[in-house]
């Protein structure tokens, strides 16, 4: 067990130099002897874990994804909501998920799937808007593929927005923003006042995911 | 006049030549010198038009905004859907504004006020909002700023996201997914009727501007 968190942890440095080594230097030109250097592991340690620079990309778009399954909800599309609060928060607190963001709207990164990630939010954001159509929570014209390619896509440049213009301070207001102005055409109105889209959720939410975090990082 | 038509020629391949070589290199490691050469005009004549490197990226990012005005319409919020659609067009049709708008997404240009063409369209849609307001056309509980700023930073992501996964041929559907779903939780409902938000206004809007585009070519 102490060998697997010692595996976890290695794996998470090699994958934050990258990051790093990425945003400074591009991910074209970085070469991999850059990223052995910064995360000052073997050569044998980093191949243990990926097998080549494009891996290494992968694992670094893959870290804004959430690495637990979110808190069931009552009210199914109140999911959607928490996970974009959620990643607000992961956006603010983790220099990696930051990186994985960045990659993954770094026009310059030509040699990367910069798809992946925008695939699997829609897929996250599909599952949890058919749920909730299945449930009876969703407006009749509501096309599930359309609204959850909208709902990412729109997310992605609110957080670009909030990092060029605040610094992301702003981000937990602008998501509320966006989930105000966007479930009022998706949520049958009768269920509108049983969400929870305010500001005071975020903080909530974030609150819960540290103290989650601690446990984890102490056993 | 043959003279001032060189003039706005001269400028753009100038300009033409630092988006590529910025899109190319990345803005921080773009010189003059390789700007010179691509363009293949003087240095008098580059610095003629501009002074600096950050001024040739000022000029880069000022491409995305529209040269002239568009057209007023009887519904205020309908310039919102036709400011949009026309972008979009543009997108696809001019590569300075591609090269514009992912100037402003770079996080690696870190020496370019990329906070710029934010707020210029943040000022655009505010003010459509604001004459809009004072009309009746919008509802009560619509903060301008807060809207504003969703739909330039919303607008911002689903045009990556039409770029990286589809090469921005869905565009137009996206754009008009995006308006159909917000302007009802921003327009007073009887209007909504009124409002052309569907593929078709995209189609007419992008028929116009080329015919006056034409226009102004051969003038």
């Amino acid at each position: 067990m102490a060998q697997q968190a010692r595996a976890i942890k290695t794996r998470r440095a090699i994958l934050e130099a990258a990051a790093t080594v990425f945003a400074e230097r591009g991910y074209e030109r970085t070469t991999i002897g850059e990223i052995l250097v910064r995360a000052g592991v073997t050569k044998g340690a980093l191949y243990f874990h990926f097998a080549s620079k494009e891996d290494l990309a992968l694992g670094v778009l893959d870290a804004q994804m959430l690495d637990e399954p979110m808190s069931p909800q009552p009210i199914k599309l109140q999911e959607l909501a928490d996970q974009a609060f959620l990643l607000g928060h992961r956006l603010q607190r983790d220099p990696l998920v930051r990186a994985s963001v960045a990659l993954a709207l770094d026009s310059g990164a030509t040699g990367v799937d910069r798809a992946a990630p925008f695939k699997a939010w829609i897929d996250q954001v599909s599952e949890i808007l058919t749920v909730a159509k299945t449930r009876g929570e969703i407006l009749g014209h509501v096309d599930v593929s359309d609204t959850a390619e909208l709902f990412s896509g729109a997310y992605a440049g609110i957080q670009t927005m909030s990092q060029i213009l605040r610094d992301r301070n702003d981000l937990n207001h602008r998501v509320s923003v966006l989930l105000r102005y966007l479930l009022p055409s998706i949520c049958t109105p009768a269920l509108l006042t049983g969400l929870r889209l305010n500001e005071d959720r975020a903080e909530q939410l974030a609150a819960e995911y540290d103290a989650s975090q601690s446990r984890r990082e102490e056993q």
